[in-house]
């Protein structure tokens, strides 16, 4: 860390500080400027020191050196996970592609898309059966039931199934079901939650919070990993910005970002990212060629009677082209999907 | 609701809308412009149905014309709602003062918190003693014995005790302690615990997500409220924006803007609304100017030494001037506080 | 456009506005819902009565049914415009690449930049002359003597010029040397600007403010084709949103949105959108796959030692590399570059 | 500066760096940490190679210590800067408030306007001539003649007339009717008319960019100051943000936040800040409490007939209603309005 002194800051205040970082076990080291005085802070192991030093007398700003997670860290384990459930990977060379409805509506409905998932070449199968909803007056979801659809329909295919997990007591009989544990992005700081998921012995794949920053997000990941679980994806759905034409914002440039940062596979939604069926095949096949370990998608036989996200969803037969054309651009770089 | 269909779009596909329409029970009208033709949707109860019509042939978009919200809308109950809570009370003419520190540290500095809370003229007592901490390696509060101390700095002073409560399964034993009890900014589109906290008794102070926007914010406390609790107060807190001088942007217009929306109370919080002690006490003054019901602020005895937020605290001096300052502006405005 | 009229609104504030919607030449049509009026205003040109209605006793809000823009409109002109300026094409199947130096900085530098794009197969070369710069005491360009090496530069390498004009008195100079001429970001509502460069018979690169909306970035293309230049290309280059690990971030679904709203091409600017050079060719190599019709690269001999912009920009190897990689996914989706 | 090195940078890195800010004039300090190195490089005087130093192999990035203006800070000139002009003042304990309508429509509206402001207790006449509209086809302002009513006003009234300068070209004409030149939001980072206006002899008030950080807008001040006229006033008018439900995001901690960095005066328009008449009133009174140094509000006889932005227009009596209660409020605080 280092600690910047304002302006005026007089030698008492600089030996008070001084004498702080000290008390924290860490050795300080002042350097005298032209303007200013500036206290480096050395032999920190996390960076929890910075907000305490911050309300110090005289000081103008806290400048943190390290990165606060640790065990997500590239630093710290320079080769890539390679996540894998079933039917499932995600990492290294290797593409994962989950696709399927918002939600899980019948045993019918979730078949009918695991086959064409399949035969489109996705790799898992989503589908929703505890819904967290905006609105108290939409469609919840089908719960435990449509945990059951989504096991039947990964008989019939052989596909890992993906579903999203919405509180810490439900952590169990999700798992029970599914392959991989999804965090939905309002749940991306249910620190509850996380350390539930971090316990249950599936993949976790975590979404990003609209407005969290990469830093909360990999400190949402050290959760689940600092709980035991080594198997973390992180998805990139969109942020809240001021466009509106779109639903969200979604920032492609955090994958390349991500992957420099940390060994966990980086996956992306252009569904929730986009919000609209129209753009997700051009931001899926961007996705691709932007580096991505994997892909989520939302399919419907039928977005227009779909009981949640029918706009932002493709029918089969756009899927089944989003996926060739990702396949081209997959094997244009290298990678396998 | 009105379906504004694209400009190409045919008559099979107006045709198309106007059943489908008719199908969700609504009276389909349409009008034929010079560029586009519109349908007016009319006879809906909740704009439910925008989603599902989005994604039907030839439209260009939906326009909700009715809020999503109900039993929080001004529309439905156009008296202002007060809340009270033992010493507290927030609504009407009454501006109601939370302080206290971030964390319940030790029975010593909670009661001197709260009497430095009600020598200010202060009317309730706040305090985390469940911590939701964006790192896994940052205190995360004293739990129950935390809630014990409040429950002491109550016994000791009269005041009311604000605490957060961050799960579900939690709510029980936090309800047994508090007044009011605290849902946190990240955890304002946790269903679960919303409708825990909606059936717990006791008034809730909700605060927005830091990238919620005023619907979502008045959904989740439609949440609350549809579970049977009328007691809701909305906290704005500050939302994410490019903004990096501050920790969070305090727009401070949505105070008006959801009292002309809701019956509910507005609190400002302008110590995470700023995340900077010294642009607290100004932006504590404009929150009463701009007609707040309430302020959350928080203090400490000493906050260099804080266990947490320590760099937006401010002491029991400058709690106790800017208290001043506020109510010469309350009194100004012909407000009590 | 649709007045959505308040739901306590009278008849007499509806009369008013029936009234007020037949002054301006517009047919009203009355819709009387379940719990408002709405009343659609038939047969306007151009959306610029929203702001006078809105103001209108009783009324909520007004919503537009028209797009603000005409000329740039896909609707008036379906078939996608190619832009063509000597070596240099972009629109339809052709992708078009510029490179260069932020900062025309010698004969030598622009000349061995020139060499380098036309090697890596890039079809203009970008450098900047006239460089609005942030902050009064950088380097501001070599203006008029960095034109004549842009010119060399030509002379030598056949590339096509693109530069920057930075005030409407410039521009009859700048058209002299360039052969497009480049509005920065900070520049896309200057008006006068926007005029200056309608006239000056050459192809205009746009683009899109910060904080733009996609109607003021097709509004202000507006302006140059309203002024009776047909050849505008709009150049995405990044917002500014909460992220701080990008310099801006960079919304490609915005290639996508308006290539379906607009027929002019639209280029993508990887250097100014990530600000980091190891972020430019992953997501140069996504701007591809997602359908733009054009890159804008910042290239240097020695990145380091750049008199400005140095951190975003690759050097000839990076680039030459990018380019490649780019070249694969382009004939993937059956596109030239 | 502060150059924080890689995890893994080596020696023969970190001595390029330290032989590279040693060439640049400044004095490199090692400090060798715990997990990494970090070199303090002492002595500068603008911070202006922060850029150059980031891509400099092994560097991780590059923490700016100095604040990039220097004329503008509070720490060259620790005095407030008091702004007169005619009846106008603003700074110290003096609130100046300017109002009056967006465009200048007719002598007689402009008059009626002045003799509002003047009766309400207003010190400043507002009006545009000369109006940079997002789209081409919108009421682009009475130009000369429109200067000429402004003129008129004053004579009528006394009261000093603030009008917006749109282009460099157009300075001395604006500058010869005008008391204090505006510029506009589109053009604050217009570093041409930055320059022209910083000769023109008249004090300036310039509003902040939407997407502009503080340090931008300090910076583009700084080109006013550097130009040679010190009276410049700041102006917070609203940032983009995600927030739909006002036109702008208005921040007011930015006027504290902004008193502190710099020693000239923090105006704050609640008018465009919040794009809504009916939030004004608040808004207003919320910007004297947080401790502007003035208000520029939006006012006209008959704002649903204004040619320009009547949606967010007071009319006289709101007008008069809010500089009421904002007197009361800067009496309260010990300030003359």
């Amino acid at each position: 860390m280092i600690v910047v002194m304002k302006k005026g800051a007089d030698q008492k205040q600089i030996d008070h500080m001084v004498e702080r970082i000290a008390s924290l076990g860490l050795k300080p080291h002042v350097i005298v400027g032209t303007e200013r005085t500036v206290i480096a802070a050395i032999g920190e192991k996390r960076p929890d020191h910075k907000e305490s030093l911050e309300s110090g007398p005289g000081v103008a700003e806290v400048v943190k050196i390290l990165a606060p997670y640790k065990v997500a860290s590239r630093e710290v384990k320079p080769e890539s996970t390679v996540v894998t459930a079933g039917s499932f990977t995600a990492g290294g060379d290797t593409i994962g592609v989950i696709a399927g409805p918002c939600s899980v509506e019948s045993e019918e409905q979730i078949i009918a898309c695991a086959k064409a998932v399949k035969a489109a070449g996705g790799t898992a199968l989503r589908g929703g059966a505890f819904k967290p909803r905006t609105s108290p007056y939409s469609f919840q979801g089908l719960k435990e039931r449509g945990l059951e659809m989504l096991a039947a329909a990964r008989a019939e295919t052989g596909l890992a199934v993906v579903t999203e997990v919405v509180a810490s007591e439900d952590t169990e009989l999700v798992a029970r079901y599914a392959d991989i544990l999804q965090i939905g992005a309002r749940n991306m700081q249910n620190y509850r939650l996380l350390e539930a998921v971090g316990k249950a012995g599936k993949p976790v794949l975590l979404k990003r919070g609209p407005s969290a920053t990469m830093d909360e997000l990999l400190l949402a990941a050290e959760y689940i990993l600092d709980a035991g679980n080594p198997d973390v994806m992180l998805c990139e759905r969109g942020i809240r910005t001021f466009e509106a034409h779109t639903r969200f914002t979604l920032p492609l440039a955090s994958v390349p970002f991500l992957k420099q940062k940390t060994h966990l596979p980086v996956i992306v939604d252009p569904s929730h990212g986009t919000g609209h069926a129209y753009l997700v095949p051009d931001m899926t096949a961007a996705s691709v060629a932007v580096g991505a370990d994997g892909l989520i998608v939302e399919i419907h036989p039928d977005p227009e009677n779909a009981l949640s996200d029918g706009y932002q969803t493709l029918n089969f037969d756009e899927f089944a082209a989003t996926m060739k054309r990702c396949r081209q651009i997959a094997e244009a770089l290298g990678r396998r999907m």
